[in-house]
């Protein structure tokens, strides 16, 4: 098929998805790409990265991830600083560029594979980071936790993450592993650059331990390619992240994107085989699943036919609500509802 | 036996508890009650309030709570006002006068069973309640929710709440049964006398979906006898209660009661099969959760042999969170952890 | 003139309050009394407690009032703890049950005079205490401020306080002194016993540093006699009490009282010879500025004709916030407006 | 004086400026640079804006500013929508490069002259704006405020803001003007793009009515030059901002520019004939106040030679609070203290 019959098939394909919503149905001539990022990596979400690659509708992606300190730490460590470079945290894989993606389109991911690439990963308590101590935001003349790096073995036949605690009664704990990204969207609206850390109605730093292998999230596009980027990779993590980091590790990843034409949402969101979620960040924490459940209500309203008190109603009495983070610069909640509540 | 010797085999009961942590273990001559409350109910958790019974360590009591209306709606009923009288919301069965708790002790609760004795419970939409609109705390000028009432039908047999949606395009949804208390605690302290409504160090109005049929939970006791209550029987509840109401019904219900002598604890905890949990109640609802975990925390330090940073890094890792409540005067957040975690 | 005419004449005078809002005109017949408190204080606000004395609306009464710590410390005092008996923290003057006063009517109190009777009060830092720093609930896993009291002298001729910083540069300090009581209210509303320490509704523990000599306060009625009650005088206080406590000390005090019959208000409000003022208590601290500010609007579209919409206009340019309290269990705000908007 | 000297008088007076902080001291060479910005202006700030011009220490700077709806409006309007582009909001003039500003320096601005140049100014109710109303991030499912513009008109001789209010009693209300800049900063760290409605370290969109003629600020360097802009001009405006405007309108400036190098600050500091102040920038409200409070008894500590404990136990009996805005994505609060508590 010469490029030209292919740019009209996928135009063809690109009306269809905003017709259908055909999440993860992949065009005929869909290409699986490896991209290597090298060290070339982002700490912003901004319209201003040059693309890593272009890619298409339907397109699978295969690449790789550094971990949230950029690769910087070694298992002999036993704390975060000095040898943090504060200017370079949280790097991240991209942007992918999307063709055709415009402002007012639905970006949807559906990610294919999470790989453990390294037998260890870091865990931490940070000085002024974490809900349970003084902290940037939540600014104390006290002093805050002590620095303190964990270092967890990642056993990936077991999937246990398995840590030494010298001081504990109970000597070593092991923990289900359940790799997830941390961070992932698209570029923000409005021409701002925001810090890779920040969550936001772009998503990026929402820490929610449901963005597991088989999911498929959507996230409103602002710039056109939609510039999708995505890493920290947590080989686990409590809900919350309430210490200030999970089992910080790099990843091998597969995801595929497609795209939903004139389709404007305002919250990132993520399906599953059982459960439909919107995902709202801000703080305080109370706003950010007010902001979650109103995105949820209205998707029942738009979408599924639902009255809105009656959505409310469901809600009510059906409604799982799980903190993703309370330590970013902003928190971060979802909003979950079982596809039983979705009409045929 | 006779009675004298009855109390001295009781306070050695007692004793062996506060050394042991015996939960469950029932002494030999403990007592199974049945109290009919008529309609003597409580609208506040209070030192004031005359016993309803006076129980001991040990016993089982068989009693009933009505809905939290008072049990004043019809099920033809559309709205909640006029009808619901403000001065009578929230009807508590007790207090239970527990022989032997002082100030400092540790109540112990299970709930044996609950038995849903109606066929059908009542949801809403209220006036200025709920998170999702203007309320009472979080004032607004515009216009708050209608004020809409939803008579869901409790089918037992397939343990299923029904509800019609006239105005969706789905019709009707089914939402499975888990019946719980919405509110269940011990008197305040400070002579304070709290309105059932108001969850706090004590318990009461917690609306925390966990609190099942087989569970054991733990309250502090500030005044003697502990002057246990419950009541607002929930036929089910999504996370947070976001709607302002669950599926409010009347229960039967038999629980068992033990003391741990003189164990301090500062909030509600609760235990199932699988997890421990503790219980934060206040606003906002990042302090709720703060409450929550840093007594976890505190808990794995002080009875399981934790060093905090340790415990914190798993809680980390580890820790279940869940929104109990966003509609109370103050929030609920409960901080889980698995028993995998507790050393033997 | 015999008791009974006296009592026809008062109802007439409670009547013709009730049409007019005749806040500061005494009837002809009002009394002067005195109360001399002793040792006869409470640490809750609550229906339950026996008045200190009757009175009639337009009375006045002088009394006094003891220190927030109950007048426990000594001037060579330096901890708060072990000497803080946590069980009776912030003693109440009252209740004074003001004939006639009625569920749905609104108190109003003219604070005539304040008088400093001691030379000394007391500051502190006080641990788990306190915006800034980890404190009861705001509850952290780092360490607490150290517990620290600070004994001011009360310059009454000059009316400053001065205190020796020897730790720092400056030396020492003197601040203006500007008397207020920190609690003020009354009974609380569904049969509430609620801890003085705690503000709502009900007015008590707001600790606004505009509560001072000359001030017009009115307050709901949720009782028969309204029950009121005053206390924790402070010397001086910067806004918010941003430490936890201000310059703590006893009160020699002169109030009136007066009665709108019929009136209801559902927060406290103040006037002064310029402003109008809304007190919202609440946590978070945004919700206490709602109320606040919610009320105000409320006040001038029910009593004052505006219009809802133009009168967010006018107080989006001319409001005047100021943040009373960060350290009790709820926070306190107030929302002013300067007299002058209100039309003739 | 040839350039070349020119320079090194410059870099001598620069390191004398770190020396002393010679706040407003202007160099023997200063300038007085006019700028007429056109329609160039920028809705985010960022490091990547081309400067508009660049100055030096000492330099005085005339130019003038658009207003927060970058002028669309006519006197004419009834309301916000859809006339306001929303991808052009808040335009600010600038970036001003100051030659020699380094990232850990302090940016120092005296605001010498705030002119009015417009007869009339705009205030509004605009949906999903403003604290006392569902937004857009307090998120509700029930109905924002509506739509409504009112043109103030701007008396310069009596400095009156003056209003028909026709739906009220009242009828007409003036309020005093007080010209300020609601939005005022330099580039923020990390390589962030913000967009100017957002405040945070590097000041911006604090809406603090402070920000008068008269006084002096202190930024934060984040990049090189510092690229300092500002815009936003208010006529007036309450606290807090909290209809969602103020009277906005366009502005002349003069403003005079100077370095502290070497000095590191982490917030807005403000500086007026009375009042040292600190401005924290964030969600939740108490966190702003706490950033703010922090930052305030740091600056007591580091340049003041205060301890910490006792320099808390001044701000408890002497600060002063102020919030600023209620309604910018990031909420405003700032601390003061009476200048008279810094030794000589």
């Amino acid at each position: 098929m010469s490029r030209m019959n292919e740019q009209s098939v996928r135009a063809a394909i690109v009306a269809l998805s905003s017709a259908l919503i055909v999440i993860g149905v992949a065009p005929a001539s869909a290409a699986e790409v490896r991209y290597d990022p090298g060290d070339t990596v982002y700490f912003t979400y901004c319209h201003a990265h040059p693309p890593a690659i272009r890619i298409r509708p339907g397109d699978t992606v295969i690449t790789r991830t550094k971990d949230a300190a950029n690769d910087v730490f070694q298992p002999t460590d036993k704390t975060v600083f000095p040898r943090l470079d504060l200017t370079r945290v949280n790097p991240q894989t991209g942007p992918f560029y999307i063709e055709g993606a415009e402002p007012g389109d639905t970006l949807v991911v559906r990610i294919d594979r999470i790989g453990l690439n390294r037998d260890w990963g870091w865990g931490a308590s940070i000085p002024y980071f974490g809900a349970l101590a003084p902290e940037y935001k939540t600014a104390m003349i006290t002093d805050p936790v002590p620095d303190r790096l964990f270092i967890w073995r990642l056993d990936r036949s077991r999937m246990l993450g398995v840590l030494d605690l010298p001081n504990s009664k109970i000597g070593k704990v092991e923990v289900p592993l359940r790799p997830f990204f941390g961070t992932i969207g698209t570029a923000p609206a409005g021409k701002e650059c925001i810090s890779s850390l920040i969550p936001g109605p772009h998503g990026a730093n929402m820490d929610f331990n449901e963005v597991v292998e088989g999911v498929t999230m959507s996230f409103p596009v602002f710039e056109p390619g939609a510039l999708f980027m995505l890493g920290d990779g947590h080989a686990a993590q409590g809900d919350g992240e309430i210490d200030g980091a999970a089992i910080e590790t790099s990843f091998d990843v597969t995801f595929t994107v497609n795209l939903i034409k004139g389709k404007k949402i305002n919250w990132p969101r993520l399906e599953n085989d059982r459960m439909i979620m919107s995902i709202g960040s801000t703080r305080p924490l109370i706003d950010a699943l007010r902001i979650a459940c109103v995105d949820l209500v209205n998707w029942l309203v738009q979408d599924h036919g639902y009255d809105k008190i009656e959505a409310l109603q469901l809600l009510g009495q059906a409604a799982h609500l799980e903190i993703a983070n309370v330590v970013d610069p902003q928190y971060s909640v979802a909003c979950q509802l079982d596809k039983r509540y979705l009409p045929r």
